[in-house]
C-alpha cells in the first residue's frame, strides 16, 4: 500500500489525546499501561500486534477498542492480501475471530469486527482501501457521536439543575476509551464547558486505576478540577456532600436495558440511588445489543488476579484472589441512558429498542 | 527497672502472632507496614517511638493501638521518673496528651491513656510497676473480650443459620487489630471452627490494603478459605451469591449506635442491606464512647494522599486526591453489635446504653 489522499478524513481528536490513530499505514495506540508516569505511544505493524494490545490493555474501553480493532483488520487483510493473493479470505476470516474474543465483554468489538467483515465479504482485488475507509468511517463516526452524546448529556443535567454543581465518575470513559472526547467525560467536558460543573469526583478503580491513573490525567490536562478517591470512598461522599450525578460510560448494554460496565459500577449505582444522586450511562449505539436479553447473559472477563496482588506485593500463603473486570448493573438502577441516537429515561426494553429504532 | 515476676500474667495470643507484645522491658510490636512480604518486629524504648509506630501504623486497629498505648504510657513513666524522680507527673501528663492524639477516630487509644491516667494519679514512689500492670490487666482483657465476642457472634451465626455458609469482611479486624483472636476474624474464627464457614471474602481495602496483606495473611495461616476481591467488586458477589453475614471491626461507636470504621464500611453496609446480607459490627466496650452523640460527631482522620498515589505511581498533573481513613456507617443499617458484654441488636440509644450499664 502507498500513500494516498484519505477517502474518509478523520476528525481531529478534539483533546488532542488521540487515543487511537492510522499514522504511516499502522496502528497507532497512546499505552494506556504507562499513564500517567509515560506517555508513549505504541505501533501495531500486524493484527497480532494489535490483539496483544487490545487483551493487554494498551488500548482499553469499549469504543476505543472498537476503533482500534476496526483498524487492526486493516493490518489483517492487508497481510493476507500480500501473501495469499486472492485467496485473502479465508486467513483474513481467522485473524477476525481471532480479534473479536480478545476481550469478551465489550460488544463494540464484535460489533466493529462485524462491519469489517461486511465490507470485506464484497471487496475487490486489493481490500486494503475499501476496509481502511470503513475503518476510518468507523473512527470518524465515534468521534461525532461523542459529540452528540456530550451535547445531549449536558442538556440533561442543565435540565435538571442549572447551578453549577459536583459529580461522580467511575473508571474511565473519556478521550483515552474512545476517539475523541469521550463518552461519560464527554458529557462531563460539555457541562464543565457551560459552567454547570464545580468538580469531577472520580473513583480510583481497582485494580487497574483506570480513574485515577486516566481519568485524573485527561481532567487535570484539560484544567477541569477533579479529586480522586478509593473506590470505597463513594458511599461516604454522597452521604456528606453529595454529587448531582454519576456519570459512568458502558461496555455493553442489553436488550433490558441493564448495564454491563468496569467492576464497581454496580455498587455506585446501588449507593448512589441510596443516596438519590441521579445516574447517568453514555454509550454509543454501538455498545447496544440487542442479542443479549439481560445483563446476566453478557461473559464477564475474569482477569487474572496478580493485578490485585501487585499492589500488596503478592498473595499470602493460603489466600486467594478474584478479578472480575466487569460487573451488571441492572436497568432498574439508571435514571437515563445516553446514546447519540437520543435518550433513554429510564432503558428498559421499550425505551432500548426504541433507541435501536431510531 | 529489673526482671521481676509479672504481677498480671497477659496469656498467650492463641494465634501466635502476637501483634503487640511486652518483651525485655519494651514495647515490641509486629511491622504491619511491611507484611505478608516481611514479618518483622519493632521495638520501642520511648513513647516517642510508639507515638512514631502508631501514627505510621507500624500498629493499628482500635483495640490493638489501645494496648499499645497503654505500654507506651510504662515507657513514658519510666522515663519521665528516671529524670525527674518525684517530679515525674508532669511530663508524663504531656506524653499522655501527645501520645491520645497520635491518631483522632478510634476511641480506645483515648480510652487506654484515660486508664493509665488514673493509676498514675495513685502511684507513690516508683509508677512503672504499677503502670505495667495496668497495660497488661489491659492487655489481657483485650485477649479476654475477643473470646467472649467470638462465642456471642458465632452463636447469632448459628441461630440464624446453622449451616455452612460464606461471610464477608472489611479492613483487619484479627489477631492483628486486638491483643488476641480479634474482633470480627474473632467471630469467623470460632464460626470456621463450629463448621459454619464455607469462605472468607475479604474486600482489599484501599488505599492501606488491611485486607489484601493483614486479613488474607491471618486467615491464609490459619488454612480457613480466603478469597480477596477489590473493595468495589464486593456489590456484584452480593449480587450473584451473597454471603450469610457481612462481620466488621469499628474504631469508635457512638452513643446513638452509628459505627466508625474503616473507610468503605458505609458502602458495604449499603450494599449488604441493598441484598438482604446481614451486617455484624463486633467491637469490645472499650469501643463504645457515650460521650459522643453520633457518628458526624466522630473526628474522621483523614490521612496523606500518597497513600492512594503511590498505586497509581504518582499523581497527575492537576488532579487532587482525598483520604478520608474512615467512615460512618448509621446505626440503621447494622443488625447487630457485639460486644464482651453482650449484644446490641439492634444497635441504638436505648441498647447501647443497656450494654454500658451491664
Amino acid at each position: 500500500m502507498t500513500d494516498r489522499p484519505d477517502n474518509t478524513p478523520v476528525p481531529a481528536d478534539p483533546t488532542g489525546i488521540d487515543a487511537v490513530a492510522w499514522r504511516n499505514e499502522r496502528l497507532d495506540l497512546l499505552d494506556q499501561r504507562r499513564l500517567p508516569a509515560d506517555v508513549r505511544r505504541v505501533v501495531c505493524e500486524d493484527v497480532d500486534a494489535a490483539i496483544h494490545c487490545i487483551r493487554d490493555m494498551v488500548v482499553r474501553g469499549a469504543p476505543a477498542i472498537g476503533v482500534a480493532a476496526a483498524y487492526a483488520a486493516v493490518l489483517a487483510a492487508r497481510a493476507q492480501h500480500a501473501t495469499h493473493g486472492a485467496d485473502w479470505q479465508a486467513g483474513f476470516r481467522t485473524d477476525l475471530i481471532r480479534l473479536a474474543e480478545a476481550r469478551p465483554t465489550a460488544v463494540n468489538l464484535a460489533w466493529a469486527v462485524e462491519r469489517m467483515a461486511r465490507v470485506a465479504e464484497n471487496a475487490r482485488g486489493d481490500p486494503t482501501e475499501a476496509l481502511l475507509d470503513e475503518a476510518r468511517r468507523i473512527h470518524a463516526e465515534d468521534i461525532a457521536m461523542n459529540q452528540a452524546m456530550a451535547k445531549l448529556g449536558a442538556d440533561l443535567i442543565e435540565a435538571g439543575n442549572p447551578m453549577p454543581a459536583a459529580v461522580i465518575t467511575h473508571c474511565n470513559a473519556g478521550a483515552l476509551a474512545t476517539g475523541g472526547l469521550g463518552t461519560a467525560l464527554g458529557v462531563i467536558r460539555e457541562a464543565w464547558r457551560r459552567g454547570l460543573v464545580t468538580r469531577v469526583w472520580v473513583d480510583e478503580t481497582r485494580p487497574w486505576l483506570q480513574g485515577a491513573r486516566l481519568t485524573a490525567w485527561e481532567l487535570g490536562r484539560d484544567g477541569i478540577p477533579v479529586t480522586v478517591i478509593t473506590d470505597s470512598a463513594a458511599a461516604q461522599l454522597m452521604r456528606r456532600e453529595p454529587p448531582d450525578w454519576a456519570i459512568v460510560g458502558a461496555d455493553r448494554v442489553a436488550a433490558n436495558g441493564d448495564v454491563v460496565n468496569k467492576i464497581g459500577t454496580y455498587g455506585l449505582a446501588v449507593v448512589a440511588r441510596h443516596h438519590g444522586v441521579k445516574f447517568m450511562v453514555v454509550a454509543p449505539s454501538s455498545t447496544l445489543d440487542p442479542a443479549t436479553p439481560d445483563g446476566d447473559a453478557v461473559p464477564i472477563e475474569q482477569r487474572d488476579a496478580a493485578e490485585i496482588w501487585a499492589a500488596a506485593g503478592g498473595a499470602p500463603v493460603g489466600a486467594e484472589a478474584v478479578n472480575p473486570a466487569f460487573d451488571v448493573t441492572p436497568a432498574a438502577l439508571v435514571d437515563v441512558l445516553v446514546t447519540e441516537r437520543g435518550v433513554a429515561q429510564p432503558p428498559s426494553g421499550r425505551t432500548i429498542a426504541a433507541l435501536l429504532r431510531a
